[in-house]
């Protein structure tokens, strides 16, 4: 069904008065002749330019659109200083949206982290003094803390001790494990109601769906006010649960949202959905930067994995609303250290070369994960989508969480959140540390600076450590699969590197006490004798981490710029770039795509990637209609009546029509819309006499010479596109991928010899594709 | 002169191929049967798809051939194991340029800086004890050397000392002075000489013409072997000669050259000028990367400033390739401080607020400095180009380099090399700083940690230093402007940089004596307590070279990112960002262009640069024949004799030529380039029996009906390109531009109706943008 009376394209406008310029030496007084017709079109329509629903935008209109609205407000500032004025402000519109998104969503991610540390804190215990003091705000604040032991104080209270007062024995326990879980399944059953009830699309990471979007697709609401308003809340809430997601993929979502509400601002992006695109794939960067307090990296990210149209002003400005982004969630400080990183490490000893090898080793873990989860997420996703599964989300989150949190609970280093859990992997051991995992035997007569401790042997904390973690990771790497694509909020950045850190600690403290015990052995006999600090297991975390969270999303720059800007020097980059590209490699030997394209091509998205087309056919093995088919629909320039016209909208459901000199001679002169001929003709019906149901449609420049007692013609040349982008039938589909995808075309006409002979969407060059790789043509969703 | 016998392109032999699929179940029998007329097709021609010397590559074709290549590679593998090794070495080759690229510019790079640094103090002394030593390395190795006087020993003789035996006085000064000069205008004499005699290529910065190049432009022996060695010897020289010139940009060309020698070793890249620009734009980010030590900043210069179509796949690989480049340049370690980055900083407190007042400013002045440079500079050239003064490049070198060696001499800050100054201005004064620019008056109560020096007040070395740095700054400026240009190899970054780094320095000393003396004043009150180290005045001189840079050479991202990567924290992002994008906009306002575009349209090379086009011409507007021309050159299908051909290849110089059906009916089927015909044709009348001056060509798929008695007819459908580009006369030339650009097409032909109506080339669209910009269209050097 097309709305009616919605608006007919400035495009044809366009192309109108462009050829007044070319065939009338006096531009105005044709406009005067013919104006009386078509007056309606030179009014702006509130839809104008407004695609429907599940629609492609066409980038080169959206394009020249642009460029006609900056051409007038260049020549209107030459007459008034208002004018001039407006023009100076629109100018600057796009420096304004981009601080806009970087202090919104540098905000909401400095609130969402405050809200999130409360809300876990809140699953074990609460702050007396101030209850909304999470657990380490608490005990900061109170004067009875000791150092070594920071994370007790009076003032932080246990559910059980509050209630029962007592906080040892096995009923405190089990009562603290009893509230855990009740505090988990609360936080997930609120967030499942809110998406469910309020906001279905705050759902996911949101990733998959951002980058369609920016590929030119719309989905209406999906970046809306009401989604950013519930994507935020219900974050939160699903973070605070425990479940086995992290912020960072929803926060690309939220710092969309942020753009999309800023882009209503202004007209300039507002009204033209190409430019609306360019804020989008800068609030990317902002998203990601605010995440991981990377900059560089957010603005890699967006450029490497999330945009499509991507030009040098973009780039300057995402790094602009990166940066913002980032020194607000700095003011806000929400992680009480002043660093801008999720992450700070600081290491004080180079690495060496033999340490390639289990820095490698972790690259091929990584590509076994990403492969592993990959295949499990998307065999499960599938599931849910074809089962009776995908008919109880909110079941599905309370029984995931429930076992998340049983599972969890007894376990410390799966208790606590994973972004802390990455934290405690990733840093080195200093002298001060507490921490089960830095339970080293220490040489008392070694007095040494603080950040030069020689490997020691490990003690048995960090035994106990090791077999916790072992169990934390078979843990995370089945709990994720399965919480990945549920109808909350979810990222995988977070639990991907938990995998990758916990298993890279194993690794790395395995490595330090075999170099410990066994610095006679050749390998290690060049680099690390007796006494010297040669092994650190947090870098071993960090390469880990990197590893498996390239095998998951394939990223492959922006990966390693996000880590060197946690680490933040060069030192590290070699080791991290190894596992990277092994990684990358192991799991691209597996299978091309990443998680989001897999969930792309799950979910059926119109998403032409940039991946090269090889294959050897032609534009004619694509193009419809086929052999078999009826014709092409097509209109003549001067022989079509009204009611044949509106047979044809009636009978067919084409987005457009091709317009031709005549049937016989098949000479293509341009395209119509359907929705633009369905309100023209309306409104013609309507407004002006004498058009009756065989009155001729004319395309042409002049009214076609009829007897004198036909009705009389309607003119409809200014809603034709005189410039429809045309192949030849022997033009190579790779080329025609290629100007898909570089120009952003909706569809292309196809001619041999002058001649129409069909026509290729984009639709058709996706079916194509998909055939061509056997995959499920029908699934996917668009028009 | 169209030179003949070289080339029949795969292209061709490609549509064919593809056209067969069509139009024949069995290809290999329609093969067969018109194989004997054409077969020299199958066969490769040693200067198969090469292009002549200044044309403009096809994009879109080299694409496709590539596509092919894989293709056959692909389907080979399968036959044995040897074609599946072989696969898989094609596979990896990308990886292996890669590596080699940077391994061979990085050590190329160390060697240029070991040789520059020993040539340098060449003009000033000799080490006794190994004559191949720098003055620092000299002192190093020197047992007598003590900290506090690190560049006095007695095995580095002055050049006075040496023949004289005297080290002090007036006639030591003046023979040192005298053999200063002398060994620069020898240095330059020869740099000069070496370029004019062996690669004339090798001048200047080069990064305008690898800007080109990588746009699809051809220059012979641009990128060659000769260039590669040349440009490396030459740039020593004119480095160490002491002009105010930078290896930076050489070191771009140097790498490209490396890029484009390592291509000839894999047909691959060799055989395909669209994939060899791909090793082209990695290698110009290890360029950048061993100039600065930045990998990443160098991976986004080559994306923003340098690259022209970099698929993610190459930003990946350039990455790769500028991590070896920079890593083998450490392992060098020309340096000697183990450090990767060219100027090295560490500064230990941060900015505050207030202090973005002296950043904006520097920013301001940046931007001045860059329209100042940008317009005295290309006035400059012009003037060369255009006088008398062109005719002398070896004077000009050598009169510039006397003036320069007079005037640099008695100053000691233009004296020494100018990244030595850069690197000295950079530096926080620290306790143990013994340089003039650190001489302040030190509290003797006080004992601090040696990195939390407070603000003190300037000795009179500091107020020395500054008057003699305001007198290198005039310097710099005015001869940076004449130096820039030379046939010499010389690069702006560095001199930009020292314009820069000496205006912030005298600020940041101005600034911190102004809060040591007036910490009351309300500016200084809330940040700037006495005792406290609140202004670092090297980061002032960090954030004016950052400004200076941006306004010469207008990059953005890649600026600040190279600045992050040396001084390695987020910290100091703000200030710098703040007077990059100050500088950008001042600059802006005055024009448009930076430098490297100003050079590009100076000499005319064929840049369609990524500005926006927004005039509101149409395709007809642009397209030849115009209205008063003859009409276009064009072949008919199957009714054209050769003898008709040759006279129509005779008689115009057009490149290729449209196919229609009849020169009644105008509607094209393919193009048909220049060189295929005349080969085509040579070779049939010599190998093809039976073909005449009157023998028909025809290009349909069966031969035409002829009389018996007529000739043979000669078949030319195998070198007919099928699917020409072509756009309608109502285009907006914009979408034209747009495509152009998207696709890199060299010509694209204009139909209306389906009939032919004209054709634009490359040319004609530049052509027509610089008339609309007002500029002189005729300086557009290209075929």
């Amino acid at each position: 069904v097309i709305p009616v009376g919605q608006h007919l394209p400035p495009h044809a406008g366009n192309s109108d008065s462009t050829e007044q310029l070319l065939h009338s030496a006096t531009p105005t007084e044709e406009m005067n002749g013919s104006g009386n017709l078509m007056d309606f079109l030179d009014e702006p329509f509130p839809d104008v330019g407004t695609y429907e629903d599940f629609h492609t935008i066409d980038w080169l209109r959206e394009k020249s659109r642009d460029t006609d609205r900056h051409r007038k407000i260049t020549s209107k500032s030459k007459e008034s200083i208002w004018e001039f004025i407006k023009s100076l402000l629109d100018a600057w519109s796009g420096w304004v949206v981009m601080l806009l998104i970087g202090l919104l969503s540098g905000t909401l991610a400095g609130v969402i982290d405050l809200a999130v540390d409360w809300m876990t804190d809140l699953k074990e215990g609460i702050c007396l003094s101030a209850l909304w003091y999470s657990h380490e705000q608490c005990c900061w604040t109170s004067n009875e803390t000791t150092f070594d032991d920071r994370d007790k104080c009076p003032e932080w209270l246990k559910w059980a001790e509050l209630m029962t007062g007592h906080s040892e024995g096995a009923g405190a326990y089990l009562l603290n494990y009893f509230l855990y879980i009740l505090w988990a399944l609360f936080f997930s059953f609120l967030a499942v109601s809110l998406v469910r009830v309020f906001a279905p699309y705050a759902c996911g990471s949101g990733i998959p769906e951002i980058k369609t979007i920016l590929s030119g697709f719309i989905i209406r609401g999906y970046l809306g006010k009401w989604t950013l308003l519930i994507k935020t809340v219900t974050l939160v809430l699903a973070v605070s649960s425990g479940l086995s997601l992290g912020k960072e993929g929803p926060l690309v979502h939220v710092a969309c949202c942020c753009g999309n509400l800023f882009c209503s601002l202004f007209s300039k992006y507002s009204k033209n959905e190409g430019k609306r695109r360019e804020v989008l794939s800068a609030a990317a960067a902002a998203g990601v930067s605010v995440a991981f307090g990377a900059p560089i990296g957010g603005v890699l990210f967006s450029l490497e994995e999330v945009s499509y149209y991507f030009p040098l002003k973009t780039l300057w400005r995402s790094f602009f609303a990166a940066l913002v982004a980032a020194f607000t969630l700095r003011s806000i400080n929400p992680f009480g250290n002043n660093r801008l990183v999720l992450f700070y490490v600081e290491y004080h000893t180079p690495w060496y070369m033999a340490e390639l090898v289990p820095f490698i080793l972790l690259g091929v873990f990584g590509g076994l994960w990403g492969t592993l989860f990959i295949r499990a997420n998307i065999a499960w996703c599938r599931r849910r989508k074809t089962t009776q599964l995908g008919k109880y989300p909110v079941l599905e989150v309370i029984v995931v969480t429930g076992i998340t949190a049983i599972l969890a609970y007894p376990n410390p280093y799966t208790r606590r959140s994973t972004s802390e859990l990455i934290s405690e992997l990733f840093n080195d051991c200093g002298a001060l540390e507490s921490s089960q995992l830095c339970d080293y035997y220490n040489n008392p007569n070694m007095t040494r600076p603080v950040d030069d401790i020689p490997d020691r042997p490990a003690g048995p904390g960090v035994y106990t450590a090791l077999w916790q973690l072992a169990l934390a990771l078979i843990f995370k790497i089945v709990i994720t699969i399965f919480t990945f694509g549920m109808k909350i909020p979810s990222g995988l950045f977070i639990p991907s590197m938990a995998v990758g850190a916990i298993a890279g600690r194993i690794v790395g403290i395995a490595v330090e006490q075999m170099a410990y015990h066994h610095h006679d052995w050749i390998i290690f006999k060049n680099w690390c004798r007796p006494g010297a600090d040669c092994v650190t297991p947090g870098l071993y975390a960090m390469v880990g981490a990197a590893a498996c969270l390239g095998g998951v999303t394939r990223m492959t720059v922006s990966l390693v710029v996000i880590m060197f800007e946690l680490t933040g020097g060069l030192e590290y980059i070699v080791p991290l770039m190894a596992a990277a590209v092994t990684s990358k490699w192991v799991a691209d030997a597996f299978g091309k795509e990443g998680i989001y394209e897999a969930h792309i091509q799950l979910n059926g998205y119109p998403y032409l990637d940039q991946d090269e087309f090889t294959h050897r056919t032609l534009a004619t093995d694509v193009m419809r209609p086929r052999r078999s088919e009826p014709p092409l629909a097509v209109l003549t320039q001067d022989s079509t009546t009204v009611e044949d016209v509106e047979t044809l909208i009636k009978d067919t459901d084409y987005n457009g029509f091709p317009v031709v000199v005549s049937r016989e001679s098949e000479r293509l002169i341009g395209f119509v819309q359907r929705r633009d001929l369905t309100l023209a003709i309306k409104n013609a019906r309507q407004k002006q006499d004498g058009v009756v149901s065989n009155s001729v449609v004319y395309f042409t420049e002049d009214a076609p010479q009829l007897a004198p007692n036909n009705p009389q013609p309607l003119k409809l040349r200014r809603i034709l596109n005189l410039s429809p982008f045309t192949v030849t039938d022997h033009t190579p589909m790779e080329t025609v991928v290629d100007i898909f995808r570089k120009l952003g075309l909706r569809q292309c006409l196809v001619t041999r010899s002058g001649r129409l002979l069909g026509i290729i969407t984009k639709k058709d060059v996706l079916r194509h594709m998909a055939q061509m790789m056997n995959q499920d043509p029908e699934s996917i969703m668009f028009n």
